[in-house]
């Protein structure tokens, strides 16, 4: 069998076939699985880029029965049961397991897919990191570059990663104006946080909106709410009351969707936000020999649940679930035992603003906020980090820059010989 | 004054003028110091690209005297004293330290700077990380991949550079084949070493170079010596007896020279390998207001050394010591007195092959090797890496590797989308 993708999804239906009757193939076209709740640190220069990557032969390479193959999927071939390659021959299979994520939704916005800095993979954060640090450079030796705003980073979209990656762009404005002897003031930089609702973390119970808005405020974040974004360009946004801000920096939080990514090609039905359509037991509808799981799938939040009527959430926790679910109905399939129904174990939900706050929500509906809500959160993800060598990295990482306000990788890593200081943003989408 | 390069001799000669009466700026293309002797570990994934970067500005953040600058140098003008910067204003300067250092030597071999892949910037290193494990990808699932040489690396030049890249190249197959999962037999990778002179490690002492050829081979890396290469092309590299060996991954660890850098564009005399030809006191011949030092500089051995005639190696130890050297010189001028002459103090070289076998040479003659020698070496290095978090970070990976035999940062992080699985070689020099 093949399994498509090795996100949270992906490598949980593969760890879950470790050792089992069957032989799985889990293809991706990275090496390396992206620890994507911690990709907000690396585009704000607090970790590397290699403390959120584990190299995914690392983790099968002792499992006889999982083999990773590097290559890029470009379609199914259902008539044939082949997974197609591209530049490589097909790889057949008797099942698969679709966990082929999702991309960033600029909901048609113009100029959005072009000049703003989408962050769901660690190239997307490595190049908004380098963005970042080049801006702060601009600004440091040339006053023009702070009018035509250097300085002034636009963050669309409030829900966790907006939060997220405003609360961090306040830190290391922060930390650079401190220690890395810049001649600008801190007060000329600008964060903005924009969304189109009234509130933040839509999710989250008010109560937990209301901490993080103010929190962030506190922290000099500016929130833009109930506004939504008309139009991207090299040089600013513009937002619904045709009021404009000049920016050199938009970061694109506003949600993710499936379509343009090989889960749209695979001709299944196609859900809410293109999310492939799945039965109960997360097989493809209409399909005994496909799955569909992660954020790739409109996976059903499950029978007996006072939301069995929904479609859970794109989160790790879902994709970890429904992954780990699929695996098992092959397993079931093999043996010849029936299908059964995936249903979601809601474990909470949890955004951090920055050093000392974090919300965590437990699905009862208490709120744990502040330094407790931090170090939770802190410990949770530690926790979920793939791979012991990584995990102690981190703990390292946090616990100097905790101590020390500061010295994460400020590093431009980028190829500085073709995109040198000054230069225009790169971005083709 | 200016201070042209932040590496070893940029670095410590603006360390040594942190406040002191002297107005500094740095100037580099670079955001980040690059702890070069540690590139080899990062192009065979044995370290992160953050691991051997540091940021300039946090060294210098809190000296007031001392200004960061992020530009590139595009020559200077010595009749109005001005370091010219690639898109932006002149940097006026009363005295300068150039610090450019040096790039790889080719030769004017066919092929080598285009095909080759020199080990000299951070860029470099991840480049060469980046080919060396598509190459492993390559050959896991295309046998023809394997018959075109996608697992012979071959290492042209037998100094301190071409011994560590193929000793840590013998480590990474080890690891690989034995913690990744991939389909190929260790017996069929090939890691060949090849030097025009009849033995490793010249400025070693003859016991010292055959300990390390016989380490090598134990490990199995084939040593080619006497033998030059003609050429090298996407497919291959011929020697000087015409014989050709297939392979995808030429490293060049051939030497390397001032020409085509910085300051081969300064106008000023040029010594052997292009190295700028300075006076006693580091002072570029002919002027008392620059100063030259390290790779870039023919720095003297020194007065009353046994080797006065000599030209230094171009080694961290020179570069450091040269870049003090300046920088007290031009404290001297402003306070009146007289420069004084350089003399190098030789604390002895060191190579190392791999794990528990290195090789210190002090320069009375003594020389460690073996895990004695491999620990002088970790502990050295340790104590030369720029700032407590690296250090802490490379314990802890080293350790972590020493005792798990691997686990190594395996991870593409390359353009995986402009360069997928099975392109060519797109190096253009």
């Amino acid at each position: 069998m093949v399994i498509v993708g090795a996100g949270f999804a992906g490598l949980s239906a593969a760890r879950a076939l470790i050792d089992r009757p069957v032989e799985v193939t889990i293809v991706d076209q990275r090496n390396f699985h992206t620890f994507q709740p911690l990709l907000y640190e690396v585009a704000t220069a607090g970790l590397e880029s290699g403390d959120v990557a584990y190299p995914i032969r690392a983790i099968f390479g002792r499992a006889g029965n999982v083999t990773f193959r590097f290559a890029t999927v470009t379609g199914v071939d259902w008539d044939h049961r082949r997974v197609l390659l591209q530049g490589t021959t097909p790889l057949p299979f008797d099942s698969v397991i679709v966990a082929s994520g999702a991309t960033a939704r600029y909901f048609g916005i113009p100029g959005a897919a072009e000049f703003a800095h989408p962050l769901y993979t660690l190239t997307d954060a490595r190049t908004l990191r380098d963005h970042i640090l080049r801006r702060l450079e601009d600004a440091d030796t040339d006053p023009a570059a702070l009018a035509r705003g250097a300085l002034t980073f636009v963050v669309v979209g409030g829900g966790p990663t907006g939060v997220e990656v405003a609360g961090a762009l306040a830190e290391l404005l922060d930390v650079a104006v401190r220690h890395d002897g810049f001649s600008f003031d801190r007060q000329n930089a600008r964060i903005v946080l924009v969304d189109g609702l009234d509130r933040l973390l839509t999710p989250f119970k008010a109560s937990a909106a209301s901490y993080a808005a103010t929190t962030l405020a506190g922290r000099g974040v500016e929130l833009v709410l109930g506004h939504m974004v008309n139009s991207v360009d090299p040089s600013s946004v513009e937002l619904d009351d045709g009021s404009r801000i000049r920016t050199r920096t938009v970061v694109w939080a506003g949600g993710v969707t499936v379509e343009n990514t090989i889960a749209s090609e695979l001709g299944a039905d196609a859900g809410p936000g293109g999310r492939l359509t799945v039965d109960a037991d997360l097989s493809v509808t209409g399909r005994s020999d496909a799955f569909a799981v992660g954020d790739a799938a409109a996976v059903p939040w499950g029978p007996h649940s006072s939301r069995h009527d929904d479609i859970c959430p794109q989160l790790a926790q879902v994709a970890i679930q429904s992954g780990k679910h699929a695996a098992a109905q092959i397993l079931n399939q093999i043996e010849g035992r029936p299908t059964q129904p995936f249903r979601y174990r809601d474990k909470g939900i949890m955004a951090t603003i920055g050093r000392r706050a974090a919300i965590t929500q437990f699905p009862q509906g208490l709120v744990v906020r502040g330094t407790l809500g931090w170090l939770s959160w802190l410990g949770l993800h530690l926790v979920y980090l793939i791979g012991f060598r990584n995990r102690i990295i981190v703990l390292v990482n946090w616990s100097w820059r905790y101590l020390s306000w500061g010295s994460g990788p400020r590093v431009i890593v980028g190829d500085e010989l073709e995109w040198g200081p000054g230069a225009e943003p790169r971005r083709t989408g």
